[in-house]
């Protein structure tokens, strides 16, 4: 089939100005004679490209020049492991508000080192909601408070999130950033793979206020130090460098696009759109979040008969629409609706499913 | 400038068949609507992907059924850190043997939390050759001993590694990994980065006998438990997926060009063709490695009087040759001559040495 409009949670659709960048350029890259894949990361050519993305990194998020920005290797899940390794002394407290399957994860990779407690939670109403700010039971000593922007799998979102007080407010913004602005200066770490708002699969980005950095942290391999990446320019080690590349052009064309603003009113319309098809169907198609915390990214939603799931999934594919089943852990639809999928996506899925309906209604 | 003869320690070069079948594949991957580099790693046609590049680099590397093979992100700096974490009790004995650069890393990414000792290193004689085995003061409790099959900086290589005794032997085949037949089963752990000779930058392989992932290690996130990451398949969280399609491209490439036997004989041909032309140069040319345990893959050489370097470099490039300068901790030059370095490109590099010792010697 030809290029479909594609859902995929991640990693996701990608601007085909992007693709068709990396195409042309995939044998020789400007005057290396070389493809961008085959050069030394520590050349000039490349040091060019990595210092590139993250000036327009930088533009693009309004990022104060009190935080480094780190472009690392290992995902989200490696940065969840290494946040108490370089923020937290042995056994300290750090605070976790939990508010979907991510939130546990970040909880999971630093049970080993420290006290990782969970001080709110929405699990028990399935993650319908996040956990309004006066249940938070932040403890006094807390190394940090971890909270996830955007839940790719519940599709739940802080809209905003809140203040959490002394300890420095830690944020996955995995499948959230870039989206709308923020005022990073709130925050004391955002961290996100990139494989859904910010480019391709293989690498991550950390973004540190830069006084943490000098925080002891706890015994790690030299390669595990953010202070020291920091100060390496994220090449401790040879870095994924063509990952890095295509973050640099995904992020050009963020920039080309509008910016921040933009993006904010396109994600706003294409979730309009989708949640009031959702909303209009008359229960045939139902999303469960509470309203105020719906996600304007990841839009999970369930056919009133799951029967009707694999000819939904059938149908639409004919249609040019991929990569619309949901996580494992819900079932159903999940609808991912990044910056890169654009709103005439979201116009043909909303129609092919009011044509869905009509047809098994 | 149109595509170089590229001698890059790393990334490096790519077979040319493997870049245009990248770039043929950048929009559209199979049936799936989009690229490669947009779909899920938990949908059929990734893991159709992954399980394939597996396949074929067991085939290419007889590796026993014995052996887990993993596919990681971080490069084989992160190995080194894991190495202690997964296979060595707290504070145990891990037995290093030195041979360059790399065998000093790996010990500082594991002195946190084992006794890296170093029991053998031919450091004083500027790694110019490697440490004897009779010169080697092993431990009798050592977690695994560690060696680097291959120095990528002082193009320092073993030929062939020594056994150990007891205690299993861990080898970073970074830059040699596929160069020639191997009996992994004289190893514990074998691992590689894949930007030299297993592909793209941005994916590592670690190849470790089963029986080592029941070992406790110590204390550790989830993320960075290799038994973990084999019971999952390598997909604990996304992996560099687009990185592992390049590298199952590479692999394959290697499968239908003979495999490692005649990749075996282009390296030998290789070597000797550039060592030759060092050694028959009169002195213009110098390499000071012992000649038993020169590299075959990284050829550092010396021009007589330094002061050309800088017109060695600027002509060699007008020739169509790039990537020749020495690492900064040697200077010189060097020549990195993995399996994607066609036999001509060291044909035109020894004509070129010849003819500027002519216009210059």
């Amino acid at each position: 089939m030809s290029r479909a409009f594609n859902f995929s949670p991640g990693p996701a659709t990608l601007p085909e100005a992007v693709l068709r960048r990396a195409q042309a350029e995939m044998l020789e890259y400007g005057n290396t004679g070389a493809s961008i894949l085959e050069i030394s990361h520590r050349g000039a050519d490349f040091i060019a490209v990595a210092q590139r993305a993250e000036a327009d990194l930088r533009t693009l998020l309004s990022i104060p020049d009190d935080y480094a920005v780190l472009f690392t290797s290992g995902g989200a899940t490696t940065v969840q492991a290494l946040l108490p390794l370089n923020f937290a002394a042995p056994g300290q407290a750090c605070d976790y508000v939990v508010s979907g399957h991510w939130g546990k994860t970040a909880i999971k990779q630093a049970a080993h080192c420290v006290d990782a407690r969970t001080v709110a939670s929405s699990e028990a109403g399935g993650f319908r909601d996040v956990p309004a700010r006066e249940t938070w039971q932040l403890s006094n000593d807390a190394a940090y408070v971890h909270v996830t922007a955007n839940e790719t799998i519940h599709g739940v979102e802080w809209q905003p999130i809140p203040e959490a007080g002394n300890a420095p407010l830690v944020a996955d913004f995995s499948s959230s950033i870039a989206s709308e602005p923020l005022d990073i200066s709130k925050f004391g770490i955002v961290y996100a793979g990139a494989q859904k708002n910010l480019g391709p699969v293989g690498i991550t980005v950390v973004i540190v206020r830069r006084d943490l950095l000098e925080r002891a942290g706890q015994p790690r391999a030299p390669i595990f130090d953010y202070r020291a990446h920091a100060a390496a320019g994220s090449m401790l080690n040879t870095p994924p460098s063509w990952n890095w590349y295509v973050l640099g052009l995904t992020v050009k064309w963020m920039l080309d696009e509008g910016g921040v603003e933009e993006f904010a009113r396109r994600n706003a319309a294409k979730a309009k759109l989708l949640y009031s098809a959702i909303d209009n169907s008359g229960g045939f198609y139902r999303n469960e979040v509470a309203v105020g915390t719906r996600s304007r990214m990841n839009v999970p939603f369930f056919l009133h008969d799951p029967a009707l799931d694999a000819l939904f999934l059938s149908e639409a594919k004919e249609a040019g629409l991929v990569a619309l089943k949901g996580h494992r852990v819900l079932g159903g639809m999940r609808v991912s609706i990044y910056n890169a999928m654009p709103e005439a996506g979201v116009q043909t899925l909303t129609t092919f499913m009011q044509e869905f309906q009509k047809a098994h209604g």
